[in-house]
Parts: C-alpha cells; sequence; structure tokens
C-alpha cells in the first residue's frame, strides 16, 4: 500500500474573496525524494495576506499559481527523508511546501531551524514575519530615534513587531487597527504610544492628526486604500512611505482608486517605496540576530493565532481579511515531534 | 512726479483653468531700496506650471500668493539701484520679484548672472529649469548607463533637459509630448531615442511598451494623471519614479484619482519620490557647472517661447496647460539692456 497524503489545490481563480470552491482537497501519493532532494513534514503551513495575490493571473514578484497546482506557501516542519548530506531525517526546517502534509523539495530550497527556535516563532518573529518587518522598517523606512512611525494593519503579524522594533528604534510609534481588543494590545502590552481602531474611530483623519502631532515621518503601510491617503497628507519633509501591502484591496473586483494624496511625496521631498523580503535573502542572519535577542531580552512578544488541520486553511485564510486573527495567523498541519533527549 | 509700475496681482482664487478674472492689474509707485535692499527691473518672467499650485489657498511648499498680493513669479533683470554693496547698477540677477515691472529685495535673495550667460539661458537651462532638471534626473532618478529613462512633458522646458541629459548618461529615452511637431523635436534634433504623441496615439501603453522593449527604469513625471499608471505598469525591478509635477491635474475641479497602479512599486521593488529645486540650492554651482559645459558642447539645446508684455502674462500662462508653448515660457517685461563695451 502506498501511503497517501493530503494537498489542497488552486481549484479556481477567486472573485473577490476566495470561496471554497476556488480551492480543491485531494489525495495523493506521499512522493520519494531524488538525488539532492528531501522530503519534509509539515507542521505549522503559514497564512499571508500576500497569498491573495498569488491566486490571480497576474504578473508579480512571483508567477501565479496555475489552476490545479498545489496552493503555495510557507511552512515548519522536519525532514522525514533526505538524499542530501546537508540534512538528515528529524532536522527541523522552513520552506516554501505549499498546502500540503508532505513536499518534496531540493535541499538548497529549505532553510535549518536551530534547536532552540520553536516552529511557530519560526514563521512568525524570526521567520519571513519578522524579516518583512525587519528590513521593511529598518532599510525601507529608516526610522531616526524621535521621529513618529506609524503603521497600518498594526495588530497583524508584520505590523506589531514594525511597531515594536520602531520603539526599540526610539521613535514614537501609533497604530491602526481593526478592534478595541487589538488596539488596548498595542498600548497596553506592545508599548505603541497610541492606537486607533479605524472602525469605530468617526473622523479618523483628525485622530490620526492628533495620534501624530509632529507628523508623519515613516509609514508603513499593509493596508492601502483611504488610510494611505491619509497618511499621505500628514507626512512630514522628507518622510518614506513603506509599501509592504495592501490588504484592503486585495480582493477588490474592479480596480480600486490610487492615492488621490500622492503629490504629497512632491510638496514634501518624500519618497514611496515597495519591497520584497525575498531580497533581503542574504541578509536573513542579521535580522533573525537582532530579533533573538530582542526577544530573549522581552522586548518584543508575538502572538501566534493557530487553526487546526490543513483542511480548514482555505477558510482560515478568509480570516485575514476580516481581521478576526489574533496575531501571526497558521495552521496546524501535524502534531509537533515530542522533543528528543539528545 | 513719481514713476510707477505695473504689477499683477492674484485677485481672485481660480477654480479650473486660471480667467482673467482671477488677476488684476495696477498701477503703483516704483518702489526705493532700503538699506541692504536693492531695486531690480525684470527683463524675462519665468512661466512656470507650479504658479498654478501657488495660486491655491492650499499648504504646499511655499505659501500660498494671497489674494491681493503681487503673483509669486522668477525673473532676470538688471540692478537699477542698490544699497548693498555685493550689488551694483546695471549687474543682471534673477530674483523672485514677481508678476512686476520693477521689485525691491533683500540683496540676500538675488543670484548674480555671469557675464557670458544670456538672459533667456539664466530662465532655461541656467536657471530653476535646468536645476530642476539635473537634480531631479540625476540625485532622484539615478539613471544608470544603459536603462531606459521614460520622461512626461518631454517637449517642455524641464522635460527636453531631463532627456537630453539622461542622454548624455547614456541611456535609452522616450519622450511622451502632445504633438508631433514636438516629437519630431525631440527625436530629430535633441536625439531622444523615440517620442510619443499622448494626444493622437489609440493604444498609449502599447505604444510605450514598444518604445520601452527592456521596461522603464525611470520615469520622469511632469503630468500625473493616466500616463502615470501607464508607467507605473511598464516599471522594473528597482525602478525609480521622480514626481517632479502633475501638470494634467493642476487645474482639476475635483480631487483627480490617484495611481492605482501604485502596487507596482512593490511588485517591483521600486520608488517613487518627489523633490524641490529648492533642496538644492547649496549644490547650483555644480548643475550650472555640467550644463554650461554641455551647451558649450552642443550637447544640449534649449528653446525659449517669449511672450511681449508683462500684461499678457495671464493669457501666456494658459499656454503651459493647452500645451502650445514650445520650450522655456517666458514674457519679455522690458527690453534687453544694449550690451555695454566694458
Amino acid at each position: 500500500m502506498i501511503a497517501t497524503q493530503t494537498q489542497i489545490l488552486l481549484a479556481a481563480r477567486p472573485e473577490g474573496l476566495p470561496r471554497d470552491t476556488d480551492f480543491k482537497l485531494v489525495s495523493v501519493p506521499i512522493p520519494t525524494p531524488g538525488a539532492g532532494e528531501v522530503l519534509v513534514r509539515s507542521i505549522y503551513l503559514s497564512l499571508d495576506p500576500a497569498m491573495r495575490g498569488w491566486m490571480d493571473d497576474r504578473r508579480s514578484y512571483l508567477p501565479p499559481i496555475q489552476l490545479g497546482e498545489v496552493m503555495r506557501g510557507l511552512a515548519v516542519g522536519e525532514v522525514v527523508d533526505s538524499r542530501d548530506p546537508a540534512f538528515r531525517p528529524g532536522q527541523r526546517v522552513a520552506a516554501l511546501t505549499g498546502w500540503q502534509e508532505y513536499a518534496v523539495l531540493p535541499a538548497k530550497e529549505l532553510t535549518a531551524i536551530p534547536d532552540e527556535v520553536s516552529l511557530p516563532l519560526a514563521l512568525g518573529p524570526l521567520g519571513m514575519t519578522g524579516m518583512t518587518a525587519y528590513f521593511g522598517l529598518l532599510d525601507v523606512g529608516v526610522p531616526q530615534a524621535g521621529e513618529t512611525v506609524l503603521v497600518s494593519g498594526a495588530a497583524g503579524a508584520v505590523g506589531s513587531l514594525v511597531g515594536q522594533i520602531a520603539k526599540i528604534e526610539g521613535c514614537r510609534v501609533v497604530g491602526i487597527a481593526g478592534s478595541d481588543d487589538k488596539c488596548r494590545w498595542l498600548t497596553n502590552e506592545l508599548g505603541f504610544d497610541a492606537a486607533i481602531n479605524y472602525k469605530t474611530t468617526d473622523d479618523l483623519y483628525a485622530a490620526l492628526r492628533e495620534a501624530c502631532p509632529k507628523g508623519v515621518d515613516v509609514y508603513f503601510d499593509n493596508v492601502g486604500g483611504p488610510l494611505l491617503d491619509m497618511a499621505l497628507g500628514l507626512l512630514n519633509f522628507g518622510a518614506r512611505v513603506v509599501i509592504c501591502g495592501a490588504i484592503s484591496i486585495y480582493n477588490a473586483t474592479e480596480p480600486p482608486p490610487g492615492p488621490a494624496n500622492y503629490l504629497s511625496l512632491l510638496v514634501n521631498r518624500a519618497r514611496m517605496q515597495g519591497f520584497i523580503v525575498f531580497d533581503y535573502a542574504k541578509r536573513y542572519g542579521e535580522a533573525v540576530a537582532a530579533i533573538s535577542k530582542w526577544l530573549a531580552e522581552g522586548k518584543i512578544e508575538a502572538r501566534h493565532d493557530i487553526v487546526e488541520g490543513l483542511e480548514n486553511a482555505p477558510s482560515a485564510l478568509l480570516r485575514l481579511f476580516d481581521g478576526s486573527n489574533q496575531g501571526k495567523l497558521m495552521v496546524r498541519v501535524a502534531p509537533e515531534p515530542e522533543a528528543k533527549v539528545p
């Protein structure tokens, strides 16, 4: 009998929010690694807003997922079988496994996870989430001590790290989030100077101006839409707008309007810049070292929101778009192995 | 009898295109300089798209012109009377004189024009126009040899210089202009690799893509509007969008839509950056030296479009917005003094 596994394929291109029928759950044989390849068992699968973009048939920084292909996704897990000397069974790794229980990948596409790092941390602050926050804020946003950093999607996995790193850098940090509970978390536990609930604040622009009395020097945008326009209206001379994402428009069925206020860039000699975390691969070590230290010192806190079962990934993905996740969203594909005595 | 002069005041804030009734022509006594001041007679008054923005009551990089104030403007002229040792009568200077025949200004607000520079050149390639093109392209756009530079408003005073400087830097240069005559000038006389008439090209995006087969590395935008969106769609990885102006929307009576395609900045790790030429004041000498050399070598050509009479400034300003000017637009306020034998 051949062992089988579950895969989730892209069955149709979503129009607007993804629906169940855009995915297809199939059972297929577990593949066998060839020379130089490794068989990985996924344990936690990361769910990220960018996945929505990958489902569209549009030129982007990665090719679109083809219909009938396994949904693309990053996971952490363990090596089951290795045909490459660099990896041994039981070793913990991160890789673009896709939405499936097992994946065969070339050894060079795996990243080893150090023993002292928990698997959820390896998907969160010490994984792509942390790399995105670290390089997006520090390399693209270039915050200086005393400046004001405004973050949208501030209670999200990336946004909450961005704000905490900006605090470490000595900035005034203002977050925008979608519930009072999230706002309380930002100010009471993460040390944000202010947090604004964009869903319940009547005059959002006035509230932002009040929370940023000296204007905005860095706007880290995860959201797009009207918030981007408001932030542009608050920019200081020489300000930097970091375009990390635009979750408010990923599911738009008609082209959403652009930032009408973009000439604020001219008036304020400001810049708006996009980035893709993969470009920083050679420098991940620098970020891992810094964030590990901050975690150990208690200067950074990370929340995980773990959904049970690969089959629930499609519905869990929607939680990113309605904002009901609390921290880094991931799916537990399989139980964590028990710690072995070395 | 006290000598009088003509001034043009801002009489009303324009809605849309400025009208005659937004200006008021008055006759006032010629002022007398106090200690440290200089009386300047304007000879050529520069007309610039940015003037339209100054007429609005809106926070910007310069305060709005107040109703009843002399219209703001840069002119070149000669010193008539000086109460400052740095300037002597007959000396040629550039200054923000405003739309008037004579202005009294603090000596420190005047820039001396070297003897070998003609007055029109001192308003064009060797004045703010040239400074804008030089620093906007080289400092903000940072073109590299072999890259593709796309310029909108390419037959305008700034755009035509930008394209020529980009050619000197070894780039492929594509211009967008509003008439076949302008396009011919760009390709046949200025050395642009291609020029596209945006008013008569059916599928403008396809034409731009064809003219930029390797994509766009630097987009120098003088225009805004749909052209900016198209350019965003053609950006290469790491591209730079220079926001110099947005003449297509300066007269908009409702907020025009922003660049819907701005997420191209994310996908392509690109940046969009504004600038104000005044910030480079300390480095003007560097640009003047470079552009003087290029003019002397015949590598740069500049066209002037000279309108006679200060009273015609309001109607001449409109030519910037209908695109009927051919090169740097200026008003001859007074005849040039005859060259004196030293």
